[in-house]
């Protein structure tokens, strides 16, 4: 569950080990070429959604260079410029056929994707944000680009509405699953929502899954910034209190005190693992390989 | 060879017949879609190519939901509005990969098409006509778009630039051919610019292939009004005084006149065959399968 670049991260990383891949996408954003494509024809953005279904092309020049083609925009000043070609694709599978989840699993078809890919809710949802900003006030800010860059602390965030439809397969997919990951992502704006969503943090209360969830590797300029890893914890508790988590994983050059992160984990019920997942060399973005190694050793644990 | 509805229904007739069907299209266009591509990101118009490869789709529900989400349009006043999928994703593969042929390979595996689909050119060309006005003054009038709806009379028509460079992979064909079928189409601005590229035009003229034009079912508001059949013949062999033609296939009830239009037909060196061809109704469309066993019967004739 996700979004954005932390939700591809772990699809690259969950596509080296065995069993089905179900990614269940936030269905917020509204800036770039999703955003224009929601206010051009009223469709949910495609972005997170295409970012997804690339993540899991199969894996050959077919899958891959059609996962090219999904992630290729167009370079110009004019009207198309700035457009992933695939969420113009996926936009007109869902005017052809009527259906989210039909027209995304066409796409996966045509990638070979190892897995599936499913939007959050069938409608699209704006993100709203109780922002502290730096002169002290409070404010609200609203649409998913403006939280996740705005120069204050976000307290909370809710979605609007508020009790938004889930997809029932995605409902479907986190009963029956034996691991929900959850993150990582960007926080407020690609993570929390998917908890927001009442039909699906009910599914998430009472699957009988167990519950992973990865943090980032860094807080995130604009709407973590500042936060330490437990921070992080916390909000997660503070939007979802029903919420138990079984394991949450952290890298480990990541995390300053190990003990107050454990302690927050423990809140969620959860137990901590840290682990080396970062691509190194002071990047903020995991390693596909190292993910897919520390999930292994979670999921799968040697006998 | 040709362009537009008319090569596309005599390919949906060719892929009723066995052997290998590779297209020879018209890249003049500079209307609707395709032109605003050409504008904006300076690519082929990809227009006529895309009905070409969707004319040819896989006879099954992949292929013809592909060539349904290729002919899709957008919808809406914004700036996707009355854009087809299919020329985009034409465009994207064109960047991707940098090159037009494996472009429109990868978009024929991707129909599982029963065919091939080439540009009769590398480069964007445009159409200039000379037209005699209603006033009796004589007129350049330049674009395709313009050309097919002018309300003077087009007496000729040429290439801009004279002598643009020929598709290779579309020589090769000509070269290797069993038949070569002209038309039918939109006359100055679909069919005859394949005649005026040289190296294609001789490449017509020496293979070994035989020819066929085919005649369409009636004038064409605006660039041939009011023109008979033969007059159809006569400017072809203006624009193509080299040209051998084997046989000309026309529809028996769009024929005032089939002394005249024999002695036309005889003119290129051809043989007239009259079939009915037509979909019936008064319509100006080809019907497949009726073209497709005049096709036969010409190419095949039975023992």
């Amino acid at each position: 569950m996700g979004g954005g670049h932390g939700l591809a991260a772990s699809l690259s990383a969950l596509r080296y080990l065995p069993g089905e891949i179900t990614a269940i996408v936030t269905v917020a954003d509204n800036g770039g070429s999703s955003g224009r494509l929601r206010d051009e024809l009223g469709v949910l953005p495609p972005g997170d959604l295409r970012q997804a279904l690339a993540a899991l092309c199969g894996d050959d020049e077919w899958g891959r260079t059609w996962a090219q083609v999904l992630q290729h925009r167009f370079d110009s000043t004019g009207e198309l410029g700035g457009h992933a070609v695939g969420n113009l694709l996926i936009v007109s599978l869902w005017e052809l056929l009527g259906d989210h989840v039909d027209g995304l699993d066409w796409i996966g078809r045509l990638l070979g994707a190892r897995g599936r890919v499913l939007p959050m809710s069938s409608i699209p949802l704006d993100i709203e944000a109780t922002v502290r900003q730096t002169d002290g006030s409070v404010d609200v800010v609203r649409g998913q680009a403006e939280v996740a860059t705005t120069a204050g602390d976000v307290m909370s965030v809710r979605l609007d509405p508020t009790d938004p439809p889930a997809s029932l397969p995605a409902l479907q997919a986190v009963r029956d699953a034996d691991w929900v990951v959850v993150g990582p992502g960007s926080w407020f704006t690609s993570v929390i929502p998917n908890l927001l969503v009442p039909d699906l943090s009910r599914a998430l209360h009472e699957t009988s899954a167990r519950r992973m969830l990865v943090l980032n590797l860094e807080a995130q300029t604009g709407e973590t910034e500042g936060f330490s890893p437990e921070r992080h914890l916390e909000v997660i508790g503070a939007h979802a209190p029903d919420l138990h988590v079984d394991v949450v994983l952290a890298d480990r050059d990541a995390v300053d005190d190990a003990t107050k992160l454990s302690a927050a984990a423990k809140d969620l019920g959860a137990e901590l693992v840290l682990d080396e997942v970062a691509r190194g060399g002071g990047s903020a973005q995991h390693d596909p390989l190292r993910l897919a190694a520390a999930y292994e050793r979670i999921m799968r644990p040697p006998a």
